[in-house]
């Protein structure tokens, strides 16, 4: 059975801020560790997996190509859109290219597992059910309320995987509760593993006008080596998460359950929230002196960070900005992201 | 009557790091509009002053000299000390340089005074009492209980001037309630006015050392042009206030009540508070974009510097340093620029 990752690196990675821009997004910076986000994810599949398929941005091929013969694992096809389209049509490529009975492991190249070994005992078992003609997602076994993330309800349970009861929407707070305390919802990941067969025919299905789209984008591409450039008729597809065009309309989801330490890193605060602290509760990184501070991210790229007094905060120095933000305002560094942008503001690209 | 500014130039200003640090002290610097605090010091006297005596340290002596010949107020003489030796030596040094006749009006370079008017007035009353013999300080009216100051407390009044009764030590915060609410107390400013010849016999008699030593770098010193760099004897005198050395020893001291608007600046605090602040209550300077942030201040020299969701801090960002520290915590930063400079950083030196 041929096992084919397929990393989705479509993303910026707005909410990391400084650090992560468009220009070089969290997945190609090392945010924890010496690895980047994108070679951690590699590193992470078992070694019965074949060479990865790598969706990206085109700007960002040279730079993950790197990445990857750093640590010698090549990809097998570097996939360049020429415009995001969010996860539907990157995987709807994917699927085209692979052979029919691959089974695509799906994995965006910017979440963090803690725990590889329950990772692999999760795909071991998500391989053998995309195996048998399910669509499988992951579905991470939530430890908090989380209100920013979908959930997945589930159903019957059958070899270590279940029935897709339904998808649910980001909750608040109250029904977020509800749900960690249900013990019959998980979040939903964003990881997926099926047979391209399957989630071809199931993208034809349920969303034929992303086929369309990328069969000719496909038809259009030009080859370099290693590096697949997509064509313009790519950006005609309609700009859609898999979870949305398929897993959630499909009656052949199952979902597998893990619980191995999964982050999406979605914040400066859940990478605190992971990170390894000092007795202060602080994560201190470069040329920081800190006086009197607790539970912060004090990270410089560079130049000298001083913080005196402040508990809670994240401050990020890279070569031409600072962000200085409460830690639980942390998901709001998009929004200052978005009006910088809308100045025109080069930090932000 | 000739009336000679003498401008005291020699601190350092370490808690506004990392704007001030030795290479260019606070008062170099626009602190607070557009003119550095020496351009302001200067303009603030009134028109029958003659050019100001500088009293500097030799590395500071050039962009002291480009910043007053900027605003067409050449100094008539910069003393540059070859180390800093605290006051006492400072005004030493001009005392025995100025005809005996002249009266000295002793100014830290680094204050800053909103009520120019005032400040003009209360120096008239000064010189009158300056020129009787007296030896005269002024003593700000206070509006808190500040611990960070000295207080003189107050007897006899007379044209404007009161007799002073006592100098007192900085106080604790009860003792400095007292003080306020007392209307016998105000803050010794570290201004003062007085009779060259008056000043220098005083000193001869409370500390003689100190003229000494300033007598001996005086006839080593060396002219340039304006600028006479004092003999390295000057490191001798002992390193010591004027106040110190005279004010609390002379029984002819008074002071001259001063209400207008007067801040030494000692802190990024001190500096948010006399600040013009915006309907947050913030100050935003320069490359700084904020969100939902209240009661701080926030200045950049160049770098974009983004803040959001935090109240009550500062964020000063200079080309190769960045702080953050909570506002009350201001007085802090001295201690971390200490650490700093232990571990030979460049950025404070």
């Amino acid at each position: 059975m041929r096992i084919v990752p397929v990393l989705l690196s479509g993303g910026v990675g707005t909410r990391l801020w400084p650090l992560s821009r468009s220009s070089m997004p969290k997945q190609l910076q090392s945010l924890l560790g010496d690895k980047t986000m994108v070679q951690a994810t590699v590193e992470r599949l078992p070694d019965r997996a074949s060479r990865p398929l790598v969706v990206c941005n085109a700007s960002h091929a040279d730079a993950i190509s790197e990445q990857l013969a750093e640590i010698g694992r090549e990809p097998e096809l570097l996939v360049a859109e020429p415009v995001g389209r969010n996860t539907a049509p990157a995987v709807a490529a994917a699927a085209l290219l692979a052979e029919p009975h691959a089974i695509l492991v799906v994995l965006p190249a910017d979440h963090v597992i803690a725990d590889v070994e329950a990772f692999r005992k999760a795909l071991d078992v998500a391989v053998e059910a995309a195996g048998q003609g399910h669509l499988v997602t992951f579905g991470v076994v939530p430890d908090r309320p989380e209100t920013g993330y979908g959930y997945i309800e589930v159903g019957d349970a059958h070899d270590g995987w279940r029935r897709v009861e339904r998808f649910v929407e980001k909750p608040d707070r109250t029904t977020a509760a509800v749900y960690v305390g249900s013990g019959r919802h998980l979040w939903n990941s964003g990881m997926f593993v099926f047979e391209a067969s399957e989630i071809r025919s199931e993208l034809e299905r349920h969303a034929p006008e992303v086929v369309t789209a990328v069969d000719r984008a496909l038809a259009d591409a030009s080859r370099e080596g290693r590096l697949l450039r997509l064509g313009a008729s790519f950006a005609e597809a309609p700009s859609v998460s898999i979870d949305y065009a398929v897993m959630e309309k499909t009656d052949r989801a199952v979902v597998v359950p893990l619980d191995a330490g999964w982050s999406d890193v979605g914040s400066w605060a859940a990478l605190w929230e992971i990170s390894e602290r000092d007795q202060d509760d602080n994560v201190v990184m470069g040329e920081a002196e800190v006086l009197d501070v607790h539970r912060s991210y004090v990270r410089s790229e560079g130049r000298l960070v001083a913080v005196v007094g402040v508990d809670d905060v994240i401050v990020v120095d890279t070569g031409d900005a600072v962000l200085v933000a409460a830690r639980d305002r942390a998901q709001d560094v998009k929004r200052l992201v978005d009006r910088l942008a809308r100045r025109g503001r080069p930090e932000v690209r």
